[in-house]
């Protein structure tokens, strides 16, 4: 069994962990990690899990095998600095800390976005799990990328879940506000661009163009819908690229092509992410769904952890959609 | 024109009067109070009504014809005392300051459930606005607490819209939470039983039955849908019940007997209420709609101020329902 | 008073406008008819209007003054033959009929976008009412177009509530499909792209870049979004367009530039558009907001009329918005 | 490896089932039916599950070991009349034919909930699957009939999410009807009610006092949220009472009594069922929650698979809840 910690625990991400964890058939949770609920029994703050553990949130790490860290953008640094770790102990930051400047100490972070850096996190002894929107961007994006076939403006609306602003109360997590309302924030400037372009860079597409990206709220909790087009040069056809972005996921055990327009809840609470391609008057057009809390957050990581701990890709994240 | 002033203009009922009054025929907004947003448009905290005012909250009264209070429950006492309002402003409170006790210095209040006291509130200074769960009770109940045919356990489950816990933030106002989701509160025990009961006796029912009241939270934004039910002894028949009701709501503006099972949008942004009667098994059956910020908040405070004005009691509160 | 007629009146455009024309100062409903409904009371149908009308559904249309065809798209014509209406009845189709090929006999139809073409709906006998994509999109790049400033690619996103669908049941408009799910539909080819780029090319430039136009099923009921952006060239700056569009829709008493990004509910239930622009990168990008039912469809028509018998352009209009 | 077979595929509880089922240890799917889709692939009908099952729906049902019927109500004896299955295969039955009626041939059904009847479910050769509001109500009730203890009137409220009204398309599951919006049916009437009395009966409480019933219809998709009060003796305290709920479900793997008052996302997407109680006024009032396509249906199907097979109660069925 795989000794696991939980560095903030109480968050949404911390909590979406768990839930994962404790049906995981080689995990041993070792500890769950709060600054402001010591003491407490997790399904005090968790309360989905009543009846499914004893666990309680603790200040002290101890010595596991992984630490996962659920801690907010920018924070992971600091808890590292402050609590030290074994060296012997693998890192999976769920934060933005390690995804664009990879190094701390000895340790060097590799980006955990699976389905492209496969045997990197094979051999990895950090990680650096990709952020949700970048998730849902490049996956639908990797496969043109690994062909250096990025070469014409992008455009990208993508909408996303309230619970991928986290659990913190504000104007726009307001029930009042949120439901049934629609909203663009940050266009153009999103933190998650960065990490999008080194990793499309990175993964066979050095010259870049641009990548224009306007995220929005939805009215819902879960789950990110990406619409992507570009201009296409037709040097291959509708055919070729559905076929080339088959092959491409092959052997991903949660990324599919689907040859029929996509809707977001056909991922909703699961790890997967769908893909749809159609060629309209010249440009490509991509729809790209996940649900921001799994394979854009806790799933990944732990989908990561398998990969790093020479486990079935898929343990524990057979998860059963909610499809409604 | 009547000049009107609005006390605490920043929260929900004060957003919703303002919204009427603006469209309001005889009405002039002389201020709009905040203590926190002294100088600022409405239309930044009210972003709906751009274009439709160029009014600022300011923290001076003025001398207004009546001024309407939304400060939330138990401030409006403090605030009458530390702000003078001139003797001859008439004052409608949307708090419950004064609904169970309805005396402050010289002046008197009267329930303002216009159903129910049309005579006295026409003649009234000042007037305590009933609740919303209050007032979504009251209209399925007064018709019989008038004949004094509540005898029986009176049980009623009824489940309100987020706005009616107002603009401040919470657990439970949070949309992550509330969306989706379905919850009890307060059971037996809601603030507004006191109001209910003493207005039912008031109405022609001196002695009461137990009244059961279980408050629910539901996953939507406006309004409360009511089911009520009580043993029913016989002695007028379905059809009678039903056109006794019908009788009894004959000179209202806004309270309709529906002789089809309701739903919740047939009122949501209207100021109307509507009931349903069906007698099953010995049991008299009555399901009752409003909109928690219009009848049950800000639309009757304008009906009140209509009647104490002597204006068409509907001025400014026939409204175009949303219906989806 | 104006007599009016709604033909084809149980669907959802029809029943909004009977909830406008009911509160309209100026106005008679003279008829509403429907082929499966005869002699049917509206409020059977449309049953938020209990208490609000005792019209019931006739086949006869009457002799009215205007009549606002509500028959789905590509009825229209059909009706027209099969129904004569006399020549001196003006018509408002709310269907797509007319918007492309605006001659019918020996009525001229103008494209009633009020914005655009107030002085022609002024004096116009037939109007075609625009479409709700269309309506949200050109409110937001017709300023553009009177100054011929379209010449780069335009990229436009746009989601639409459930009620734009119609009352037709179908899978995309079952409650347990499209509760939080997010679907694009007609990317590139949606059929209000025809109406659009003629528009444009009227409103002042002739020359059209391409549009590009990726629709999007939301999971709200009312209410368009739309997010557009174009390479922009600089020749005015930010402060400059923004003060361009103030200018442009000063004389408008529904559309307004805010100068803080919108959110979809700021116009929910209400006639207005509101516009919001930034500039980034190089990029324009302006997003806009309508509620489909009303400056989309039922509300413009009205504005239509209001203009075509010479009345105050928002009699009936002034709508207290739903906000939340 | 257990041979299953699925009777009526291509509805919410066979698509549920399938859902389960494909992740289910011990269990080979050997054909899943449809009269109209014969040939199709589930993928095409359950597009969630796309890239994880490539089955197709068949017409023939072949020789399982046991065969789930999600045939809809009513349906199922006209199935087994017209499509003979084998003596040996085990039966379960989602449909409501033999709920009440328990004999078919040399068949006995046994009512399937499992915290009730466990030892016979073991020894069961046929399942009658119990109702989703049935299930929700007995939860709540089943430990007081156990001891006698319903002796005074029980006043139910519950809500059900649209998914329990099926894949049907009619106006109460139109989104455009059923968003934010609550409404109540077949008051006092419930079909549910006779497996709900007999059950209670049969548990413990053979002479049983008014059980009054009030479902209502929610603006969410799954769950079901329900709240029971009635007159309590006072022959246990509140504490007491508490104590003999957990110790009664102290053996359930899915079933918790919760400390504090629940909301219906806690059990969302899981096989769980949660009650709460609180004692007020001289009333004990329990609440209950569960997800209706879960423990109201394909969830509790499979716990009953389990039992009759001797496999693990939870077999399949640790499910990760969707929480939000």
């Amino acid at each position: 069994m795989i000794n696991v910690s939980i560095a903030g625990g109480t968050g949404y991400t911390g909590g979406e962990l768990l839930r994962l964890l404790l049906n995981h058939p080689q995990v041993k949770i070792d500890s769950i990690t709060s600054t402001t609920s010591v003491g407490v029994p997790v399904t005090n703050i968790h309360r989905d899990l009543l009846g499914e553990t004893d666990l309680c949130f603790t200040n002290k790490v101890g010595y596991p095998d992984v630490i996962f860290l659920c801690l907010g953008h920018g924070i992971s640094r600091t808890f590292l600095r402050e609590n030290p770790i074994e060296e012997s102990c693998k890192i999976i930051d769920l934060g933005s800390d390690f995804r664009n400047e990879p190094i701390f100490g000895s340790r060097q972070f590799v980006f955990g976005l699976c389905e492209l850096n496969k045997e990197k996190i094979r051999k990895a002894h950090n990680i650096a799990n990709p952020g949700c929107f970048a998730t849902s961007i490049l996956l639908a994006l990797i496969p043109l990328a690994a062909i250096n076939k990025l070469s014409e403006a992008v455009h990208i609306h993508a909408i996303t879940g309230s619970t991928g602003a986290g659990k913190k109360l504000s104007e726009t997590t307001h029930f009042s506000y949120r439901a049934s309302n629609i909203s663009v924030y940050k266009p153009f400037t999103h933190q998650h661009l960065n990490e999008i372009q080194r990793t499309l860079a990175d993964a066979g597409n050095p010259i870049l163009p641009e990548i224009n990206f306007i995220p929005m709220r939805g009215d819902f909790t879960r789950g990110i819908f990406t619409s992507i087009y570009m201009k296409w040069d037709g040097s291959m056809s509708e055919t070729e690229i559905i076929d080339y972005y088959k092959q491409f996921y092959e052997a991903s055990p949660f990324v599919f092509v689907s040859d029929e327009p996509i809707s977001l809840k056909e991922v909703v609470n699961t790890n997967k992410g769908l893909v749809h391609i159609e060629f309209h008057n010249g440009y490509i057009h991509i729809t790209s769904i996940i649900d921001n809390l799994l394979k854009g957050a806790s799933g990944q990581a732990v989908q990561n952890m398998n990969l790093m701990f020479g486990l079935d890709e898929s343990a524990g994240l057979k998860l059963k959609g909610s499809a409604f």
